[in-house]
């Protein structure tokens, strides 16, 4: 899987933007260089509803269609960002 | 409030690191740079007991400790590493 076409391709890039560091509102994260490790459990803690704080009602919309393998790509390449 | 000084003081560094983005265990969050306001909520979310996934449980209970001031003020501090 490709981390970063994945990223632009399932819509992540419309909120966070597309360097991964220019999220469109202050009450997202930037995730470009996060921890690959916590950024792909908060994934699936938001895919499976552990976490369901603040706007991650969008992001449950949108990681519904991704698989933990793609979630682990896109992971990684938020950590190189 | 400094939050340079909370950000020491209330236990902050001792798992995110003294810049905030070298945290100790790969499951831990970089924080240095991250919005203030991303940031702020995920604080008060904890504290609130809204976001209660992953490894919260240690943040809940240094968070405790912090009014909303105070963590206004290390979220602003961090936003600015």
């Amino acid at each position: 899987a490709d981390g970063a076409a994945l990223y632009a391709s399932k819509g992540c890039a419309a909120c966070h933007g597309a360097d991964a560091n220019t999220p469109i509102m202050p009450i997202y994260p930037k995730l470009g260089g996060q921890n690959a490790q916590y950024a792909l459990n908060q994934m699936k803690d938001i895919k499976s509803g552990a976490r369901n704080n603040g706007q991650t009602a969008a992001m449950k919309a949108i990681v519904a269609s991704v698989t933990d393998e793609e979630l682990q790509a896109i992971a990684e390449w938020l950590a190189a960002q």
